[in-house]
């Protein structure tokens, strides 16, 4: 161990990206009593992290080279290949022997492809999804869908510990995690889709809606999108916690996976369609539950509006 | 009160339709002290009711007119509709006063539409679907979605608080606890769907399958249905706790519904279509959890198999 790396002095983690989920990240490493790096293309979240004792850049930095563990919370699969290989790549910045731990959500070929590429360069990748919203990434208490080499888990625990209240260890391989992650989200997709077509079908019957959201929430037509979601429709608030665009892009993948492996998926293609007219329509970046005003429109319902 | 309602004599209840359902709801009553009168068109109903010390007919007879509550628990409106005004029907028969309690699924218009014709003979109607499998029916502990006006409701007590965990009053009118149970139904059979259609993309990716259980009941994507269902698939046994067909049957009232209300329903449409394609390849009688099997035979997925 160098000299850098006396129990006096405080590992090094960057932290790639610093929305919602990535800034909650970065404060919860350094609650761990890392050094956090963090970058993001934005000033603004740059200095928000800044002004919380961190070391911001808007660029990715060869400094990136002082982190054992860079942890990826970028959009999509072509961002995390950016990040990794574009012009200013830290693939080749990173130290050897340092993790790149890559959460955002992908198509699992990807994911094993960018990991070969990276091991290659003999630098760990962890394939680590992340599910849970914004206030559980501030309290270091998401849900990780983790796969990857003995090593990579090895050099990524610290952070892992620090970010995540349950880590799922499902295999040795890039990919598994990515691929566990999207049946989550064709099944979560699905489900506030369903939920949206459902509670606007019971306003348009005239339903007592508060009654239906009792009722349901107690019954076999439940589900964690319905009680988690609906909520949002029955005070007529449609402020982004998880927008109609992030479903539009991973029914997205699953489509492009399923058409891919020859598999049938009749129901996430339905769903993706709503998706995809409550975003044409102008809503992709507000909350998903937005379906339920597209169903509304298309159909003369009348949801409860927001409260001034 | 006449004197064959002295407290030394019980009152008297009718259930017509002995079936799974329907033999449980019979023993609950029985159970609380009713004399219990039991109708079935399957002579082995019959008799496994009268093996327990009810009252048996395999015809709608005119004893009926000694209950003060009818229980029907047949499949669907149609047979409803013949228990009430066919050939047989009781509508004749039943005493005035006396309530009539419907707790099959269907469409609310023509539980609107009942329960006028019923309400005009001076016999009291009660929009009573249920809810909850064939074991909680023989605890007493079903959940009903009810609605009816209150001299229906008092009528039904005796007979509600025999039978049900929990009643949902849901309105002064037939019609509504139908319409409740319809947006439970579009939910729950679009959650079975999801659910199989998910199980299966993880099995033709080679997941290991009880992982998935458990990383998807604890995470976002978990519903009633993936949770109740998807342990038949981990093993393989597609003994009918809850037929296919019954799905066929009311995701084709939400269509009719949907469409008589020109409200877009494409997620229940596209699951109606697997549990239609289920059903045509055989599968209609079987675990409504078959639907994985059908995709399976589509894609070439492998599912566990039955131990032996």
């Amino acid at each position: 161990m160098s000299v850098s790396h006396s129990v006096s002095t405080p590992r090094v983690a960057a932290v790639i990206g610093l929305g919602s989920m990535g800034f909650g990240m970065a404060l919860s490493l350094k609650r761990a009593g890392l050094e956090v790096l963090g970058a993001d293309v934005s000033p603004e979240a740059v200095a928000r992290f800044v002004s919380e004792g961190g070391r911001g850049f808007t660029n990715l930095p060869a400094e990136i080279g002082e982190a054992e563990i860079v942890v990826s919370v970028v959009v999509n699969a072509a961002q995390t290949e950016t990040v990794l290989f574009g012009p200013e790549g830290i693939a080749t910045k990173m130290r050897p022997g340092a993790v790149f731990i890559s959460s955002a959500t992908m198509d699992p070929a990807i994911a094993r492809r960018l990991s070969a590429r990276l091991e290659a360069n003999g630098i760990h990748y962890l394939d680590a999804p992340i599910s849970g919203g914004a206030a559980r990434a501030a309290k270091g208490e998401l849900t990780i869908m983790a796969s990857g080499t003995h090593a990579a888990f090895a050099a990524a625990r610290p952070a892992l510990d620090a970010m995540a209240a349950k880590v799922y260890e499902l295999g040795d391989a890039a990919g598994l995690g990515a691929a566990f992650k999207m049946i989550n989200q064709l099944l979560a997709g699905v489900h506030i889709a369903a939920a949206c077509e459902a509670i606007t079908f019971a306003a348009k019957q005239g339903l007592d809606l508060e009654k239906v959201y009792e009722v349901i929430t107690a019954s076999a037509g439940n589900s964690w999108m319905f009680e988690n979601r609906i909520p949002h429709v029955l005070a007529g608030d449609y402020t982004p916690l998880s927008a109609v665009d992030i479903f539009v892009k991973d029914l997205g993948i699953i489509q492009d996976m399923a058409r891919s492996e020859r598999y049938p998926v009749p129901l996430s293609a339905a769903a993706l369609q709503v998706y995809l007219a409550a975003s044409g329509a102008g809503m992709g970046r507000d909350d998903d539950s937005s379906l339920a005003r597209l169903y509304a429109q298309l159909s003369g319902a009348q949801l409860p509006e927001k409260a001034e």
